[in-house]
């Protein structure tokens, strides 16, 4: 058995089901391997940064880890923007990245470059394999960093040689971490915080279990804290039947004049509240300064079991879901933002994934959803643009009975367009609803916070209707069956067809 | 005047007149500056491997950097993969990197990572700005540093507010690095190789003046030498009036056997070829072992003034090019690859500027086009795929009144399709080939090499087929006409048409 050989099959006893891939020649041992081996499902990615989404996308639904095959430091580096959602939303991923053989990576050929350097920035733990009898091991060691609490990106170097010499070995998996036991104090210091004027801001795992929600809200109906959760997250639990759950928004001065009223804050399994970016003359801490912060638990500790142990301090039980108003079709009319919101939270069926890149348009369309069937709402955690698809098709392949609807400002979808023709290949049941304002909207907001007066040069810059996208026309050359509506009653039947269909669609609705 | 403005006047005043960019946030005083000074012409991408890639292919036409503006650590990871190919074909490129502002960066905001370590990978310099004041002048530090022989990749990174913040002054150009002298001795021990049985290998600057490859063409005629170049380069100048220069081959045995008949090799701003990948049981080096080398010039040397010298002492003067035959427009009939090759090689126009990612298709491509009129012809340089259409944008920028033509391979068409977008945008006179054979073909012939059998599995992952990619919908949908040919006769047509149209053309060449 090669080393390759002995990696596949050490992965597949440990749990792995999925690799997502985008070999290249010092990964030919391993598309061998899986060849042979016929162990793991093998997805391929016409560009790395489908294939780290995908597996963000992936981990996040399933809990697990797939494996990706990235070809050295470029192909790793193609793939670094959307490993670097993943770690931001602590999403498990192990990347798997061939290298030159060991005695070549001295000469200059044209692929050298230092992997180990550029896998760094964007993993959680980096390896490096030393001998194919001990490359197994090695692979079960990322796999354990990557799993576990908190997941995390782990990163392991394959040179070439180790994967083709034989005398690889079997290794057995290795324990992940568990979450590390809550400070001495936490629980009594949060319980002192609690009250009018506290914020309880959750995140992490709380979000993705509807109980642990019930009970953040329990708590804040007992002792008249708010809760909240950040404004982007890898998975939250909603819609009916679960708790809704307000979010810290976006625009600086909107989230600086949300958290004005609060002069003390509990953590749970997230981190203080920080401006996506800075800008002249505001603050880069959100909450008021003087704000009392207490870490009840961080995100490598237990969220879930803090807030029971929280509940039974101070005496709260599980919050009862109020019954938020299911949304309706909209009448017929231009894609305004509400009709446009509307007629894509009433499209959304039961047990949905949905999955939201729409960084400027449709702002309702989570509110209204929440009134909807339960669903899993994925989020872009580590503001990398261009996450969307590839997290649509990975969440996808993770959860094939289950529908997905993917909202896709269309300036982001550029970036991993490539992800559609995956979703086709896959036949994954991905509807993408591709929000076409034809600019990079959100960055006007953002010239005019620096303070700048935008002419023609800066607006051009920010303008994609010069020439026009035609996503009907992209999605069908990747062999993805797609329409364009203008109507918002007609894109509310557009999706429902598009939910119901096997395979994916793609919908581009032109905005107004 | 702030830190912005200043970076953007004095880079103008040095002489910059570009600037490819995919902005965000943090570049927000930039597009500003840019706008409100409009003394540098902006080209967005929509994709920053668009955007390097085209300033790689800028700086190979104007031998001077573009800027490229990039957006912190994910933003820079998008666009390593061309500037890798940059690097190792020291093409100058100054990257401006937008960072977090200094006070911002401590905390853990969304898009936060260790940028200068995510960009020292992928770059010959890294400064980072400290303060508005100096922001200028590390422009101009890393100016100098891309500039000058060889060329090189830059990159400063620019912390957010020292963009936005008063005081910035204007700095002055500092002076390139000039090319580093012979070591003493060098020529004497060169003449001392040069005879029959002795490689001649010659690239950088050397490729790119016709009378320094004449004069090597020269120097081998006198003294039984043979002249040859590394098998992908930055620029070779060739066509009629040029003379013929033999490349070393890419697949390995061939290179092997192509080089064996050597037993010594003098080096002319090129280094000791090694393959472009290790094998089992194949050498990294591809001169046969005991082969004595003398780098006559290294890549930081002046090439052609080596040569120049090395033509006196042995007494050596410019070799005359013979007169290739002309390409002639193939019958009609199934495009196999000799019509394939045929049929670009007669539509290539004189002054054009080829680019060629073509790997494994149109093999006999450059031969035949030696017969065409004076061309620049451009390589993928660094081995990472998808490089091609920002390539072929990028040199059409820098030379509008040259026509360019691209022949591209259809997997590595997908990793930066959006530059199509781009060249249309700008209406650059660009006429893609997409050479499509649906399927990652090279590949097919590396999993061979190390040793496998392919099974269904190994073969559906080098497949494109399903879904079948269909570029004339894919280019139409980024504003860019396109066509698809099957036949020889058809193509050689649709070529010379796409040449004389102004603007962007696409055409899928659906191989057999």
């Amino acid at each position: 058995m090669n080393g390759a050989e002995s990696v596949v099959r050490s992965l597949h006893a440990a749990g792995t089901e999925v690799c997502f891939a985008n070999p290249g020649t010092s990964e030919m041992q391993f598309v061998d391997a899986l060849d042979r081996t016929r162990l793991i499902h093998c997805v391929l990615g016409l560009f790395e940064g489908v294939v780290t989404g995908a597996a963000d996308g992936y981990g996040r639904m399933a809990g697990k880890p797939a494996v990706t095959l990235l070809h050295l430091a470029p192909g790793f580096a193609n793939g670094a923007a959307n490993l670097h959602n993943a770690r931001k939303g602590r999403s498990p991923v192990l990347n798997l990245v061939g290298d030159h053989a060991v005695r070549h990576a001295r000469y200059d050929a044209p692929l050298t470059a230092d992997v180990a350097a550029a896998v760094a920035p964007f993993s959680d733990w980096v390896g490096t394999g030393t001998a194919a009898a001990t490359l197994a091991r090695d692979a079960m060691a990322g796999l354990a960093a990557a799993s576990g609490h908190p997941g995390g990106v782990a990163t392991l170097i394959l040179p070439a040689d180790l994967g083709w010499e034989e005398g690889g070995e079997i290794a057995p998996p290795l324990p992940a971490a568990a979450p590390r036991a809550l400070e001495d104090g936490a629980l009594d210091r949060a319980v002192a915080l609690l009250g009018p004027g506290c914020l309880l801001l959750v995140g992490g795992t709380v979000l993705e279990r509807p109980e642990a929600l019930a009970l953040a809200a329990g708590i804040a109906d007992r002792t008249g804290a708010e809760v909240m959760a950040p404004g982007s997250n890898r998975r939250l639990e909603m819609g009916r039947g679960r708790v809704e759950i307000a979010r810290i928004p976006y625009p600086i001065d909107l989230a600086l004049g949300t958290l004005a009223r609060f002069d003390r804050a509990v953590l749970v399994e997230a981190v203080e509240p920080v401006a996506f970016f800075a800008y002249p003359d505001r603050p880069s801490l959100l909450l008021p300064p003087g704000t009392r912060v207490e870490t009840l638990a961080g995100r490598d500790q237990d969220g879930p079991a803090a807030l029971a142990a929280l509940a039974d301090l101070v005496g709260a039980r599980a919050a009862t879901p109020p019954d938020a108003a299911r949304p309706v079709a909209p009448q017929a009319g231009p894609l305004r933002d509400d009709a446009l919101s509307m007629a894509i939270a009433a499209a959304i069926p039961d047990h949905a994934i949905v999955i939201d890149e729409r960084l400027t348009r449709a702002q309702s369309a989570m509110r209204f959803a929440q009134g909807a069937g339960p669903q899993s709402w994925l989020s872009i955690t580590g503001g990398s643009i261009g996450i969307g698809i590839p997290l649509a098709a990975g969440a996808a392949i993770a959860c094939p009975d289950r529908p997905v609807v993917a909202l896709q400002a269309d300036g982001s979808a550029m970036y991993t367009l490539q992800g559609l023709w995956t979703q086709s290949r896959e036949q994954a049941n991905v509807t993408t609803i591709i929000l076409a304002n034809r600019s990079y909207e959100i960055l006007k907001g953002e010239l005019m916070r620096v303070g700048a007066n935008p002419g023609p040069t800066a607006l051009d810059m920010l303008d994609l209707r010069r020439p026009e996208l035609d996503f009907v026309q992209l999605a069908r050359g990747m062999g993805v069956p797609a329409v364009r509506v203008e109507d918002a009653a007609e894109l509310h039947r557009a999706i429902a067809a598009g939910v119901r269909e096997p395979g994916p669609m793609l919908i581009e609705a032109v905005l107004v």
